[in-house]
């Protein structure tokens, strides 16, 4: 068996799936941000030439999906299977991407975790040998989610200080059996927690807990430390997000010696870019990892990444009935393509 | 290698999955109906003792898998994993449901053809050798569907002739690597697939298109025919959509053989319960495969089946916009336990 499950939650790869290429596509803001220069595509146009935000969203996706086809050579016949999914009430960003392509589709609700869900069940059917190449795929879109989720733009509504900025932008990787690139070496999975937070516009709070459970579980279960790592790497957070994980990591006595970054303040320039707390969206830790994190991997610049998706899994009509915002959190180990 | 991918979208397990549990909850419509007498509970309370529609879904999937821990004999820590997933916005039925109970979950969207998608990566996660004791579930309801997808109940709306009805229910099965019980021996992977049809109202046709794409795909893949099957079994394709099947059928000149059922037209009587064109909604396939058909498989009155579930991937949003009404379709072949 080329797979074991270790601990509660947590298995590893013997016959480690390979990351051989990866796709990004980012909007306006985020070209302007601190990783602007990594993005395979860019636009100036919000609605990526669409009529609608969703459709300008499945835009995004069908970009990412063409340009890592490209990348890595291949057509989508070539495809066994696309593991995707997104904010969208009926995640419809990817259904409609997907439609009448021919290729296989298992759709995911793993709200901004979906980035780690669909890396991880990736690593599953290439690892367990089920299929050879398989892409990993997800999406948001600022204006697509604030209508959805918060107020419509046009309302022109004052943002909380804990708010984050919802990403414009798609990330998708490959995973295959065989080839060259980053491997996935051990994956852990998330369950749904909360410790009651109810504002939706505090997300980063909300998924702190999961963060946490997480990155502590998928330690114990590999016997691991920290140190094991050169970054823990945390989807969307935001600043806030990311000062309660590590006072949790400190109340609990878990070092998480300085290795903590999380994608929602590295996208955007919290002082310059008026993002408040940070980005969010599943396209936040998508667009980071599929650009400067598996290129740093790639070259060697970074050795071993605990990769971390973070998702708020509340709904406009959950928050409305007072109900808290459970969060989730799934966890993907990542090694360098020179180990 | 305990797996092994067959022509496009299809894999065999040779260390075959064993469903060793199943449960189902159902509303007080659907205890009236011809499976009323197989569903492990049912309540006369279309709120199932909650305030809201949606925290009654939760708390049917809570029921559900409770009733599925309860007869298979282990406690909830010993579940490795949950892949769930339903129709509701953000799928917070889903979500809801395992809040703060430390079970590890993947969240799914494939809308009605959830159970099939759940049972599919269920078989993947245990036959792959990642995990020993996964449980898939799904639910939907009448209520909180009607209202998300359609018009508020209060408005009262005709129905069309076309329309079918949600089903309120939840299905849950038990997928582990040893024990007594029907086995998943193959698994076809769906496409996103649309013909064009845009009336939310008639989503059997819509789905029609994407049902018979993964029925002759998974008899191509695993070169095999309809007479090897007791029964196909789609998830809620109605009577029209159903008839539809067949006429796609015949025309592209593939024998389904007599072996086609539809759960839509299993869980309701057509004729007395005025739902029009059947059931629909993840719960549809559900409640039927987690009764009747899985009983039926464990006593041997039946020997393999091809479950396949559809799903209708639209939102009300993308209606709204004048796109159309993308199918989704997974098959998954079950053999009988006595074999």
């Amino acid at each position: 068996m080329a797979t074991s499950k270790r601990g509660k939650r947590s298995f590893l790869l013997s016959a480690m799936p390979v990351i051989t290429a990866w796709a990004s596509v980012a909007g306006k803001k985020e070209s302007e941000g601190p990783l602007g220069h990594c993005f395979d595509v860019t636009s100036e146009d919000t609605l990526f030439g669409q009529k609608t935000w969703e459709q300008a969203e499945k835009q995004m996706q069908k970009i990412a999906l063409d340009t890592l086809m490209k990348k890595a050579g291949i057509n989508r016949q070539a495809l066994d299977l696309v593991f995707s999914g997104d904010l969208l009430n009926q995640c419809i960003g990817s259904s409609f991407t997907l439609r009448n392509t021919g290729i296989p589709h298992l759709g995911l609700y793993g709200a901004c975790s979906t980035m780690a869900e669909s890396l991880l069940l990736s690593a599953m059917a290439v690892g367990g040998g089920f299929f050879d190449r398989v892409a990993a795929m997800t999406s948001s879109h600022f204006a697509s989610s604030e209508r959805q989720y918060r107020f419509p733009l046009g309302y022109g509504g004052q943002r909380t200080p804990t708010a984050q900025w919802t990403v414009t932008g798609s990330g998708a990787a490959l995973v295959c059996a065989t080839g060259k690139g980053p491997k996935i070496e051990a994956c852990t999975v998330g369950t749904v927690t909360d410790l009651g937070i109810k504002d939706a516009n505090n997300m980063g709070a909300a998924m702190a807990p999961a963060a946490y459970d997480t990155i502590k579980t998928h330690l114990e279960d590999l016997s691991r430390t920290a140190q094991d790592y050169d970054l823990i790497v945390t989807g969307d957070l935001g600043q806030l997000g990311k000062e309660m994980l590590l006072e949790l990591a400190r109340r609990d006595g878990l070092s998480l010696g300085g290795k903590l970054v999380d994608c929602g303040t590295m996208v955007f320039d919290l002082e310059k870019q008026d993002v408040h707390s940070g980005g969010s969206g599943c396209g936040c830790s998508a667009i980071t990892l599929c650009s400067e994190l598996l290129e740093k991997l790639n070259r060697g610049k970074l050795h071993r990444i605990l990769f971390c998706g973070t998702g708020a899994l509340l709904s406009p009509t959950s928050t409305q009935q007072g109900l808290p915002i459970p969060g989730v959190c799934h966890g993907v180990s990542i090694i360098g393509g020179r180990e």
